[in-house]
């Protein structure tokens, strides 16, 4: 099965966004066992439009544009999809009514330049848009499925998962099913990761061993196709067996399982709450935590200390610390925690404090302390760091995150 | 002047990785002026790659090639060339030499893979490559100029600047500069911006006017080519003033002028110090204002109030007041400003409560307090937004910076 896909937008031409699009549905296309040997993007051009969809529609099974269904003169797509299947438009008084509720059970009235959303070329079906007003359309142009969704991911990938992937699924049952397992690993490079694994991912077919790299995490994806989910994840255990066998430790969680969400579990699991002191991270450690819903069955709270005053003062740092050993130190970072565990209350506390540039702060640009204080002990590490400054601060929280798993867990002291 | 570019690599076609070379070299291309109409990715096959290229050459003046030119067996962007332009191809001896002096210059031994790299089609010009092994390679096929790069974006980059613009705007100098102008709004929806600018948008030329929608924010973008930058911005000129006008205090900024700059601009040319009291945005608020380099001048930090013991400890919330009003209420967001100021020693303080979801918190989910304090006065607002848990926390952070900016200057209770 044959997909392309289409993404349509003048400001992706321009350099002004980038298509992160293409990779979001490139690797569940991979994942569902469908090919996908190209990848497009046309502005916002009636005429490049309807020749773009006309041509994949001629190559491929389906076809999946995002982009250009919005409620301007911009959004032409329903137009270039009307223009490729030689279908003209219709209205549709339902759909203009969905709109309408939309608006009102927002409180709002609808401009009434939306309705341009509820017309569409005759044969097409809307796709319903849970997060948005703009609905998506599914026609047939000539043997090809063609999709339309909006090119805004957070409404874009609902439709992707819940809608197309399923539905061209169902249409090709005879394929079976593919089932992905993703074992995330931290604290190793991704060509030591490569050497380890190497022949593995030489020689895989069923299931496929891959790579994604990510900021400071690689992760190894295995893809096995079978008859059924059972004799698919049949296939995958005696290789995941193998990866973790030789990565050990460096293995940390699968699939969904982030850092966060693994650091809340084992918080759970011994009964202690935490909280953040932070510094140079300046909130990101607290929003990455609080991104997990149900965090504050564990997470109580941050002091974010960026000013020195705010250090000595909701965190009662002694200032004769501060002057002997700088700001950027371990034994102010490690103050910071006690500081923090006693003004929030929490059980275990990871600071940050370092220079991500452009200032100093007294400490080269990329250097990063991460101290951890835990019912059970106290740590802190002194990191350099290459980047700008917002590669050093994302660093540091991933980093800051997994040495409080490793407190956490007394492997840090171990 | 019509460039197209052409990215090679199963990588990205599979997702694993985001193409964000198109951006960089679609950004540079806007900025030279020339026309970017059609960016098209495939994989490592040696037909969809010669059939990409014919496809450009028949309706570009140029070509971009990013990828398939390294050292392995995978790349295949010089035969392909080749087979587009129905040219042999031959070994350069002088080539050959080169590369096994750049190995040699690191001390090492060139892998004899590495003279795949000396092989060019008849008619091409090698373009050196300053940060690698791989040369770039540039022929015309038909009345097309196409060039080949390595798709590494360290090595890519430098290549494009240093020889590709430049060459192309050598061979079309008379050709002027593109200068644009984005103008930032907040408030209004993308469907309403567009009624109010209707006739500019469908109407315009140059400048041409168009929309960047994205997450709380519109833009409007005005492009203007002229004859140098002076007079592009004099035809840019009127037609912003026209924008301006019509939009009033929605356009909030201009190009680089986020919400977070202007407000940390504002703070300082009034003297005032700013921190943040978060519970329902977790930390997000202060991650993003000290995202902006040099925010230690106004801000100095944050008390992140997740679970109501910090609320009452931290901040001094009174029980009572919780008791009486819920959690999630302006009453106890202003008190938790009046805290955080007090805690921080900060004049102006913004805070957030609500329920994100899944849990609701005594509230509906989707309801959020942003309260503002400032030497001037206090503020506090109910919003309800749509949307998972995820995008309700990223519109509170941007409405929570666009109400401190309003009360900083004052606005929100004239």
């Amino acid at each position: 099965v044959i997909v392309e896909t289409l993404a349509v937008g003048t400001e992706l031409l321009l350099g002004q966004i980038v298509n992160s699009n293409a990779a979001e549905i490139g690797s569940r296309l991979a994942d569902a066992g469908f090919d996908h040997y190209h990848q497009t993007v046309v502005g916002d051009n009636i005429a490049r439009i309807t020749e773009a969809i006309t041509r994949a529609t001629t190559r491929a099974d389906a076809l999946i544009i995002t982009g250009g269904i919005g409620p301007t003169q911009d959004d032409i797509t329903r137009e270039a999809m009307s223009a490729a299947a030689e279908m003209p438009m219709e209205f549709s008084d339902d759909y203009a009514d969905h709109l309408r509720r939309w608006w009102e059970d927002r409180g709002r009235v609808m401009p009434e330049s939306n309705l341009r959303q509820a017309w569409y070329p005759v044969g097409a079906e809307m796709i319903p848009n849970p997060k948005g007003t703009a609905p998506g359309l599914r026609m047939r142009i000539g043997r090809c499925r063609v999709f339309a969704i909006p090119g805004v991911p957070a409404e874009m990938l609902p439709m992707v998962d819940g809608e197309i992937i399923p539905s061209l699924l169902a249409e090709h049952d005879d394929r079976g099913v593919v089932v992905s397992r993703v074992l995330r690993t931290w604290g190793e490079s991704e060509s030591r990761i490569d050497e380890l694994l190497s022949d593995l991912f030489t020689g895989s077919v069923n299931p496929t061993v891959a790579f994604l790299a990510s900021a400071a995490e690689i992760k190894v994806r295995l893809t096995a196709r079978a008859t059924d989910r059972e004799a698919a994840r049949t296939l995958i255990a005696p290789v995941e067996a193998e990866v973790r066998r030789r990565l050990g430790v460096r293995v940390f969680g699968a699939d969904e399982g982030t850092v966060e969400r693994i650091l809340l579990e084992m918080l759970e699991g011994r009964g202690w709450s935490m909280g953040t002191a932070e510094s140079a991270t300046g909130g990101m450690i607290a929003a990455a935590v609080t991104g997990v819903p149900g965090a504050s069955a564990s997470f109580v709270g941050s002091v974010v200390a960026y000013d020195r005053a705010v250090k000595e003062g909701a965190l009662g740092v002694p200032p004769g610390l501060i002057d002997a050993y700088g700001v950027v130190s371990e034994e102010v970072a490690l103050a910071m925690c006690e500081g923090a565990a006693l003004a929030l209350g929490a059980h275990v506390v990871v600071a940050t404090t370092g220079a991500a540039g452009p200032e100093p702060h007294g400490a080269p640009v990329g250097t990063m302390v991460i101290a951890v204080v835990t019912p059970e002990g106290a740590m802190a590490k002194t990191l350099r760091m290459p980047g700008d400054r917002e590669r050093v601060r994302t660093y540091t929280v991933t980093s800051a995150l997994h040495h409080m798993r490793l407190a956490v867990s007394g492997e840090w002291w171990s």
